[in-house]
C-alpha cells in the first residue's frame, strides 16, 4: 500500500491525495459509508459504486465477529467476497461496539469481557484475537484495539485509559506482524490516538503512534458529545504530531461542517452513521442546506431532492414523494433518502479534493459551512 | 386501447397477446408488481424497469387517497408524474381495503362509509366518487367500485352483494362514461365478477360484465381463504363466459402453481401481494422450488439465490449472505428477497408466453407446477 500526497493547500493544512490500495486507488480526502454488519443499511453494492460513488467502506469487527461469525467469513474468501465489494474496506476493532453495545463488559490488562447484544452470550476480545479478526474479515484497512473514552472523561480515567490503549497497540502490532493477510491481499494496521479532551495526552498519544512507523493513523474518542471546540482543537493538535506523509482517519466524524472544518485541519479519511441514522428519519442533508423533509413546507414541492447533486435519487424523486414515503414508512423512502445523505458527504468531500487541487478551498469551505449548516 | 390476442394453446385456453396502452404495449400473461402507497415496497422505480422488467404496476386507491390524497396528486399530474413510473398503471377501486383494513364500515346502497386506519377519521366512497377519484390518480386500468365476498360467505349474501355490486358497476360505467381523463392519455374501466363460489352467481355475473361491453374484465372474490380447487373451478366458469378478444384480469392471485393453473384457464392479468410480503420474512421463490433463507440448511451456500433468472440480484448476492442479512433484520435482506421474488414471477409469466407460443406450454406447465411446489 503506498500513500501519494498530492496536493497541500496554501492557506491550511487541507490535504489531496491517493491511497493506492490492492482493491484500487482511494482518492482523499474520503468519506467511508458504515456497512456494520457487511450491509450499507438500504443500500445495494451497486447503488454504493454507481451512485454514490463509494470508493472504501466500512465494516465493524464486533458485528461480524458476531453474526454472520468467521467461519463463515473465511469460507467465502473474506467479507469482500462474502458481500459482493470490490473496493477496499475498513474495519474497526470492536473496541467502541463493546463499550457502547454490549452488556457486562469487564476491561483487564488482558482484554474485554462482554456479553453479545444479540443472545447475551459472553465473549472476550483481546489485541490479539482482534487482530485475528480482521485477519479473517479481510479488511484492508485493520484498527488497532483501543478503549474509546467517553465524555465527559476524568483527567485519570483519561490518563489511565490512555496507558492500555498504548500497551494494547504494541500487542497489536505484534501480532499484526506475526500474522499474514490469509487471501493474498495486503493489510494494513492503524493505531488510535486517544486522550479524552486533553490536550497533553493527545499530544503524547499522537506521538506514541506516530513513532509505530505503520502505514497511516488514526484518531479516536472523538465526536462522543464534547463541544465542537473541543473536537477541532483536538484534531488540531493531533494533526500537527501525525507524520505529514501518511493518511490521516478521523472516527466516527461527522457533520457536514465538521467534516470541512477537520479537512481543513489536515484529515483525509472520515466516516459517520449519523447521516445515515437520520435519512431514515427524514434529515437530508443538500448542498442548500438541511432540510427535514418531514415538515409540511415539502408537501407539495415537486422539484428533486438536490438536483446539484446529479445522481440518479437525488434527481429522480422529487421531495414531495419522499416526503409522501417517509410519512408512510415505506421502505423506499429510507433508501432514497439513504442513498442522497451518502451521495451529499461523497459530493462534499470530492468537491473539497477538487477545491484543494485548483486552490480554492478556504474560500470555498467559507461558503460551503454557511449553506450547509442552514436549515431549509 | 387495443388487444391483441397472439396465440392460444392448442391443448387448453392459455392465451398470449398484447395489450397496447398509452404507456406503451403489455404482452400477456402478465404478473403485476403492488405498489400499494405509489411504491413497491422496498423496490426502486428503476429496479422494477430494469432488473425486475415490470411491465405494469398496480396502486391501491383506498392508500393514495388517504396518503398523498387527490390534490397532490393533481397537482403532480397523476400517479405516474408523482412516482416516476412511466409505464402502465392499475388502481383497484379501494373495495378491498375499505372491508379489510378500516373500522366500522358501513354498506349502503349509496355507497360505503368507512374509518381511515391511519387516524381514524370518516369518509365515503361511492361508486361516483371512486371514479373520480381514479381519474385523478391518473390510473390506465381503473376498476369498479364493488363488495368483495369473504370466504366462507353463505349463497343468500353473496347474491344480495352481487346484485349491489352490479348497480354499483352500472353507476361506475356512467359515471367514467360522463367524465374523461385528466393528463391526456386513455383510461379504461373494468368490472369485476363475483359472486364468491357459487357457480350460478358466478355465470350470471360474468355475463352481466361481459354485457357492458367494457375494454377489459376482471376475477374479484377469489383467493381470499377458499380451497384451491373452489379458485380453479370458478375461474374457469368464469373464463368460459368473459369473451375470448378481451383481456382478463385474476385479481390478487396468487401462488407461482395458481397463476399457472389460471393462465392455463385463460386468464391474462395477475397481481398479488403475498410473494413480497413472504420475502421480507424470508421465503424465496425460485425456478427449482421455494426457498426459507432462515434455515440453517442454506447457512453456508455461497451459490447465487437463483442463477437461472439472470437478474442483478439473484445471481450478485449468495443465499448465505442474503440469509444473514434476513437473520440480522437489515433493510438490504429484504430489499434483495422482494426483488428477487417479482423477478421470479415476471420470469414466471415471460416463460409462460414463450411456451404459449411455441405450443409448449401444457408440457412446460407440468413440469414447471411440480418445481415450484416443492420446498428446497
Amino acid at each position: 500500500m503506498k500513500f501519494d500526497l498530492v496536493n497541500t493547500d496554501a492557506k491550511g493544512r487541507a490535504r489531496a491525495g491517493i491511497i493506492h490500495t490492492d482493491h484500487g486507488p482511494i482518492e482523499t480526502p474520503v468519506f467511508m459509508p458504515v456497512g456494520t454488519a457487511g450491509s450499507v443499511k438500504a443500500v445495494h453494492q451497486r447503488e454504493l459504486l454507481d451512485d454514490i460513488k463509494a470508493r472504501i467502506i466500512l465494516g465493524n469487527t464486533y458485528h461480524l465477529y458476531l453474526r454472520p461469525g468467521m467461519d463463515l467469513l473465511e469460507k467465502a474468501g473474506g467479507l469482500h467476497k462474502f458481500n459482493g465489494w470490490p473496493k477496499p474496506i475498513l474495519t474497526d476493532s470492536g473496541g467502541y461496539q463493546v463499550y457502547s453495545l454490549s452488556a457486562n463488559r469487564k476491561i483487564k490488562e488482558e482484554g474485554v469481557t462482554f456479553k453479545s447484544h444479540i443472545d447475551g452470550s459472553t465473549h472476550v476480545f483481546t489485541p490479539e484475537s482482534v487482530m485475528d479478526l480482521q485477519r479473517s474479515i479481510g479488511a484492508d484497512f485493520m484498527m488497532a484495539f483501543d478503549e474509546c473514552t467517553p465524555y465527559p472523561c476524568e483527567y485519570d480515567y483519561a490518563k489511565k485509559s490512555l496507558d492500555i490503549t498504548h500497551r494494547w497497540l504494541k500487542r497489536c502490532i505484534t501480532r499484526f506482524r506475526e500474522t499474514e493477510g490469509k487471501y493474498g491481499y495486503e493489510q494494513v494496521l492503524l493505531p488510535i490516538v486517544q486522550g479524552s479532551v486533553y490536550g497533553d495526552l493527545r499530544k503524547q498519544s499522537a506521538a506514541f503512534c506516530a513513532e509505530q512507523g505503520m502505514f497511516a493513523n488514526a484518531i479516536g474518542g472523538l465526536s462522543v458529545g464534547e463541544p465542537h471546540e473541543l473536537l477541532y482543537e483536538m484534531t488540531g493538535v493531533v494533526c500537527e504530531i501525525l507524520p505529514k506523509e501518511k493518511p490521516r482517519y478521523l472516527m466516527g466524524v461527522g457533520t457536514p461542517e465538521n467534516i470541512l472544518e477537520c479537512i481543513d485541519l489536515g484529515v483525509d479519511m472520515f466516516d459517520c452513521v449519523m447521516h445515515t441514522r437520520n435519512a431514515r428519519n427524514g434529515m437530508l442533508f443538500t448542498s442548500e442546506g438541511i432540510i427535514n423533509i418531514r415538515n409540511e413546507k415539502w408537501k407539495e414541492d415537486l422539484s428533486p431532492v438536490d438536483a446539484a447533486l446529479g445522481g440518479y435519487v437525488s434527481t429522480a424523486y422529487s421531495k414531495a414523494y419522499l416526503r409522501h414515503l417517509v410519512i408512510s414508512k415505506e421502505i423506499l423512502g429510507a433508501q432514497i433518502a439513504t442513498i442522497h445523505n451518502l451521495t451529499f458527504y461523497l459530493w462534499l468531500v470530492n468537491t473539497a479534493r477538487e477545491k484543494i487541487l485548483d486552490g480554492s478551498f478556504s474560500t470555498w469551505k467559507k461558503e460551503m459551512t454557511e449553506k450547509v449548516t442552514r436549515r431549509l
